[in-house]
């Protein structure tokens, strides 16, 4: 492998990227905030206490089923700023834009950040835009950056999960990741998979409602669920075990990830959330989650073990048990 | 014209651009703080008035005289939120890397960003990483947000200026475009003209030190002085006048405007900034702007006037008086 350059996988979400962040960024940028390695910072200011987080989107296509670039890239922020168990409040929008952009895809791109933005509760206050030549972008970057308040008492962190808690995902696995796949490839179905790209801070509301010591939650974006729940285990020094036959995947992506030889687990999601909650408050607010629209097909997956720390398993369908390890490699790059 | 597509005059900074903003972005996610347009969004959370801000950075060369890509990125939010009258705490960092680009070149990125966070007295506490495909971008386009504490009795707005108001501007123009433009034609001098990029937050504290109720500050950028003194007119609904010979150019860089056809008034600067002060406290203003280091060569260039309202002149040398209007037209994309 060739060291001296930047590959497709460092981009990944999965080891490679870690490796390279860990290596290259922590000991550069070094502060105790940026350490702790969640979805977004958790700030100080004043008596605040603030949740700040960015991201940049590169997904190709920039339309697919079920959204665009624009409103994917309001929701993930979002969703970055709701894992802090924030609320989020406003969204910066920095566009880099390639010359020769058809107006028109630039004003549906807006209109989707617009209704993206108002429907999750967020104001978009300030933004720049850069122009590039024919050639030294692909069609539109876009990176948000947001600000959140964190109620007091909500202690969210991926470093808090504890032998015990149960484990909770939102929703069916990898409809983003192969909607882009498909609609990349040009595969067509009479009911093409659409992607689940989509705000959750409404929802995570409605959990810290009902349990405000939520330990962890995380939305499993790029490297899929296997990645995520790899980075909890190995942040909260814990054990993770997972059950196979309950995590939802439809039928339509799960035959597509079979056929093109994909693992579900590694595929990204952009509106489905993981959480770690206390066994006695776990069922309360599972029933919160499950009256939530984008909660409805949400279940427990597996719970967290003290042993051996750092790793997850996964029992599998046949009842044997097999490593889930973090993604190695990239296998569908630009999905976010 | 071409209308339906992106043109590189859409990222000028100048007149297009701000027709761009106005037409299409500010319709779609109206609200009264992104409306105000000034370099960063004034925020209310809870007790704490913040300043937010973003920029992405897709100069071309990554390296130049004076910086790269990765001080000029922590440097430019930095003034940003400064010219909201914030003292700037926190930035993220948003990379998307072309794959290919060499990792020493991302390591002395990395390591100038963290040189000049450490000099502006901010800390980088969040990030994020994408790579795309060779050809997909070029090679590296950085995304820096922040937040800044905007200080009690601070009110720094591009819609303060008054008439009487002193202009000062903290130095010589147009050295930011000059260096970017020689490297990139492989222009070779025996004394290379030299980026100004510098975080201007220490400067402000000190000017606000000195009289807590500037008016105006801005950083002239993209677009180059004349067209954020035509910004700060429209914004503020009045007059502006300049003295040609009172604002300093460096000889080298006047000859090569001369000898490109460049106005110095349009080019970029990253380490320069113009405040909107009252008669009465202006002295003391630019001699605490004098002691600093990134304000030596600081004047007055003119003054606020009532009418015309929205319109910049500027008297010659030779005693003239002529229309300084916005940028109309791209002459040097990807500076920034």
């Amino acid at each position: 492998m060739d060291t001296d350059k930047i590959l497709l996988d460092h981009g990944s979400g999965g080891k490679i990227s870690h490796a390279l962040i860990s290596a290259m960024m922590l000991p550069v940028f070094q502060n105790p905030i940026l350490e702790k390695l969640n979805d977004g910072a958790e700030l100080r200011i004043g008596a605040e206490r603030l949740a700040f987080s960015t991201d940049s989107y590169v997904v190709d296509p920039i339309f697919f089923p079920g959204g665009n670039i624009g409103d994917l890239a309001v929701n993930g922020t979002v969703n970055d700023l709701a894992m802090c168990g924030a609320v989020p409040l406003y969204l910066s929008v920095g566009m880099i834009i390639e010359e020769g952009l058809g107006i028109s895809d630039l004003r549906a791109i807006l209109h989707q950040m617009g209704v993206a933005a108002k429907s999750a509760g967020v104001q978009i206050v300030t933004g720049d835009t850069k122009v590039v030549p024919r050639g030294a972008a692909d069609k539109i970057f876009i990176n948000t950056s947001g600000v959140g308040r964190i109620p007091d008492g909500v202690e969210v962190s991926g470093q808090r999960a504890k032998p015990g808690d149960r484990i909770l995902l939102s929703g069916t696995i990898a409809d983003h990741g192969i909607a882009i796949l498909t609609r990349r490839e040009g595969m067509m179905f009479d009911a093409p998979i659409v992607s689940d790209t989509a705000a959750l801070n409404h929802l995570v509301q409605r959990m810290l409602a009902v349990d405000p010591d939520i330990h962890v939650l995380r939305d499993p974006t790029r490297g899929g669920l296997g990645t995520t729940l790899n980075e909890i285990a190995g942040q909260s020094r814990v054990g993770i075990r997972i059950m196979e036959d309950r995590i939802p995947v439809r039928p339509e992506v799960a035959a597509l990830c079979e056929l093109l030889g994909f693992d579900p687990l590694y595929i990204a999601n952009e509106g489905k959330l993981v959480a770690f909650i206390s066994p006695e408050r776990a069922d309360a607010v599972l029933a919160a989650v499950r009256d939530d629209e984008h909660g409805k097909d949400a279940c427990f997956i597996g719970e967290v073990v003290s042993e051996p720390a750092g790793r997850v398993f996964m029992q599998t369908g046949i009842g044997g048990m097999r490593i889930v390890d973090m993604l190695t490699g990239e296998q569908l790059p630009r999905i976010c």
